[in-house]
């Protein structure tokens, strides 16, 4: 009974612990967070026991037990040289708002169990509404806090919205008509009877990230029917080539159900064209989706914005402020364009989500979740549109000065280059680059394939030997770069969106990778004995 | 720039709240969340902008408007008198623990942005999976930290892991046979048609809960296939009802993909015969999850563990740690007996989840999601099994007393007897009673009826009044109870969670209804002048 009627004291380890994460988090991540890693299998030993002990641990006993095994070994995202994912150093003041979130620990599937939370939520969905769509002060006044509409829906994150986005599509493709219920009532095989199509399909980019995949399993459309349509060049998918898979589908009688575009790839971090994307849709008459997870925080930035032209015509976008907005983990929100498009997976229960409630549960894929739109909110108001203005381009610029910066090296090779704050790049001996221009042009494959295997080995090398000295972290991934003879390549990448992150430090990255590349044994003499 | 790098200070008004907070929890909310019932109508008001405001806010300025706007009207889910749903006090411990969570920031989708949470969050699976399945140290030892098994899958709540659960079962009955790759890459038609089935159903009681309904919409199996199967008398499923069910699909060549127990209905608390329905699968051939939810952590109870006999026969279990577990809102598992079950739901991509990789993301239906497993470990630790022991069994205890003492008023009628924590009552002035029984003993359905109804609007009556005065909160739905010909009554209910609530409070909470109940000046005298 102790544990819920006396606080921590100030004095306890637990006190001391969160007193010292509280005053300096940057501090207090980089003292306890040990940098040289530690091998997976060796950190498992501490987490071996799978019995439930039977007594009490002390509180303090606990904190210090986890402070060496769980919070040593843990990965500090936020430090301004770990650049390789999508996550960020946090603005203080969300700790202790999330402190009070927890403590207050509200309900958001209905009133009943959050009250003020369910107006705050439905007005942050307002707000990133009015940031993509810019509707009229009428269009929120009758729609934001409307029992029955919604300009949105708030979840874990940018997956979740991918499939409550496609959901919604797919059931609005095989609604009620007639005799026929409507999928959500008889199913995919009523309905594809009812409609006369042999199969249902999405079309997205080769880039397109793989929450699309899992959605289309989940929604029993399969994973084969999400059409992978090449990319042009420049990692954005080619629009002709997905009006010609369009039509091959409509001739074996699949119907298209949802085009996806793609706003900041989560490889390379392109954007499709998203006003022609917008027109495909409308010819096929069918729903169109863009995932701008990580890119739709842009539209915060009135300098960049026009990157993304052609979102305000997406029938539904996701965007997860867990990313490029700077809220911790578990933030994630599709918005609708139309207000009525969630009735499509509208549901009732007895004791919750009685029809006519305001309840946000009845329109959300997940059932009981808690108040992180809280989160949203105070970045959203304390931060401003003009901080955000300011984040946003400092960060595109700075991955403007890598891209040119690793363009000045000679032993160096940009893959992407950066649209939003993501770039991708490899190294590549300046010899080795010579010998690979050479056979590029000479359309040699027996040699490129070589030398790419070669590299692929390289980068995999470099990549993880610099995790592991944990001085920084970039990520790794294979795309396909332009004159490389159509050969996949595994390169590093990274993401640049965290404002403590330095012109220096990103000097330091490439001195790094130059200093590991030069110490390995296996890939680069072969390499430079080809050249 | 300075939000990421100065902290708050302890002066600041939001140091000042989150030290309150921190030292008093009960008090603190005590003290802001207003206890009198404001309309959500006004409190939308407070939410009214919609477009993101242009200049940055001080934080001071920001958490004092929060104070007025959003704490003062949240709800008091902690309240010893909050006894209307899922949600309980908190210990004390997890409030830093979360904002420790919170500054870590990790991304649980992959060990690259979360390392020793990836380890912890097996561990806290594989302690689950031994509190029900109680496999051997060889099992655990095996399986718990392997790359390529899961003992479950961590979630935000009970609907995901519903959700979970039923697609594993749908993947595995249309799994990859000849010539046929599967239901996960060519979706239900083509597995259908493949395996000759006409449809898929899933069984369970009409008390299975609402995301049941839910997860068969999104799986494309269509909310009609849910099949309702009848209880007997005391809300637990009609297992022979259930066979004919079964029977009577198969002779229309629909396929049973899954049979659900409920351990623990979320409107009355019972729990269904589990070794019965086990049988029945076995016999079916199909699969068996059991939602135990809310009931699950009743496992934790030496003394009443009984009650779920027939559990550890479950293909899949659903437990959400944030109901009787006494963890924050967002910590729901879903739990395999079988740990190859979720390589049917098994996905990869390019930059993670590599094939071979520990990456939790490549068998969860959620992406990036935050590390909520260690809160859930900090309890299983600190409280322990004798804690829990104790926690689980007061509440049973203390739910058995509330019975009794309803029972023991004149004019109280208890609806259902709790087999868990969780009870249905309604108020029955006496005269009232004897009239009712009277009437059902004589099959009087139209007498039966009008009582009936006048019942309904008195209990709503009672419930809403009793909210909005706002010292205590019971909740309320829409059960059948016994002798009542069938007919569906409105009931309050109550879950009795919380450690802080005492014999003295439900006195309390009995009193205030009947004194509002005698306030009513519109079904109360009907009622009276019928008797």
């Amino acid at each position: 009974m102790r544990i819920f009627t006396l606080p921590e004291a100030p004095h306890s380890t637990l006190g001391q612990i969160e007193k010292e994460l509280s005053e300096n988090l940057m501090g207090f991540l980089k003292e306890n967070i040990v940098a040289v890693e530690k091998p997976l299998t060796e950190i498992e030993k501490d987490f071996q026991a799978h019995q439930v002990p039977a007594s009490p641990s002390f509180v303090s006993d606990y904190a210090e037990q986890m402070m060496q095994t769980l919070v040593a070994h843990s990965v500090h995202t936020s430090a301004p040289s770990f650049i390789g994912h999508m996550t960020s150093a946090l603005p203080y003041f969300v700790l202790p708002l999330s402190k009070m979130m927890v403590g207050l620990n509200q309900n958001l599937v209905k009133i009943e169990t959050s009250k003020a939370f369910t107006p705050l939520e439905r007005q942050v969905l307002g707000m990133m509404h009015h940031l993509v769509y810019g509707q009229s002060d009428s269009f929120y006044n009758n729609w934001m806090h409307s029992a029955s509409h919604s300009l949105g829906a708030f979840c874990s994150g940018g997956t979740v919205a991918n499939i409550t986005a496609l959901w919604i599509a797919r059931n609005r493709v095989l609604q009620a008509s007639g005799d026929f219920k409507g999928i959500a009532a008889s199913g995919l095989m009523a309905g594809l009877r009812h409609y006369g199509y042999d199969d249902l399909a999405i079309l997205v980019s080769t880039r397109g990230h793989y929450s699309l995949g899992k959605s289309a399993d989940l929604l029993g459309i399969g994973r084969d029917n999400i059409v992978s349509i090449p990319c042009s060049d420049d990692n954005k998918v080619d629009v002709d080539k997905m009006r010609q898979a369009a039509e091959q589908l409509a001739a074996k009688n699949i119907k298209v159900m949802a085009i996806v575009g793609v706003a900041g790839t989560t490889e390379t971090g392109n954007i499709d064209p998203l006003n022609e994307l917008a027109d495909l849709a409308h010819t096929l008459g069918c729903h169109f989706h863009v995932d701008a997870a990580w890119g739709g925080a842009s539209l915060l930035s009135n300098k960049y914005r026009y990157l993304l032209a052609g979102i305000e015509r997406a029938d539904s976008i996701t965007i997860d402020a867990h990313k490029q907005m700077y809220v911790p983990m578990g933030a994630g929100m599709v918005l609708f364009k139309d207000p009525e498009f969630a009735n499509a997976i509208k549901h009732h229960a007895e004791y919750i989500l009685r029809k006519g409630s305001k309840d946000l549960g009845s329109q959300t894929l997940e059932g009981s979740r808690p108040g992180m739109a809280m989160l949203v909110h105070a970045c959203l108001q304390v931060i401003g549109r003009d901080g955000y203005e300011i984040l946003i381009n400092n960060s595109l610029e700075k991955a403007r000065y890598f891209a040119e910066l690793i363009k000045q090296q000679g032993d160096f090779q940009l893959v992407s280059a950066p649209e939003l704050c993501l770039l991708t790049y490899r190294y590549v001996p300046a010899q080795v680059q010579a010998l690979l221009t050479h056979a590029v042009k000479h359309d040699d494959l027996e040699l490129v394939t070589q030398i790419n295997q070669l590299l692929d080995g390289l980068t995999k090398f470099v990549q993880k030997r610099q995790r592991e000295q944990g001085k920084s972290f970039v990520s790794r991934t294979r795309i396909t770069p332009d004159n490389n003879l159509g050969l996949t390549s595994v390169v590093f990448r990274v993401v640049l969106a965290n404002p403590l992150t330095g012109h220096d430090i990103l000097q330091q990255v490439l001195a790094e990778q130059r200093e590991i590349a030069q110490q390995d044994a296996l890939f680069l003499p072969q390499l430079l004995a080809l050249s």
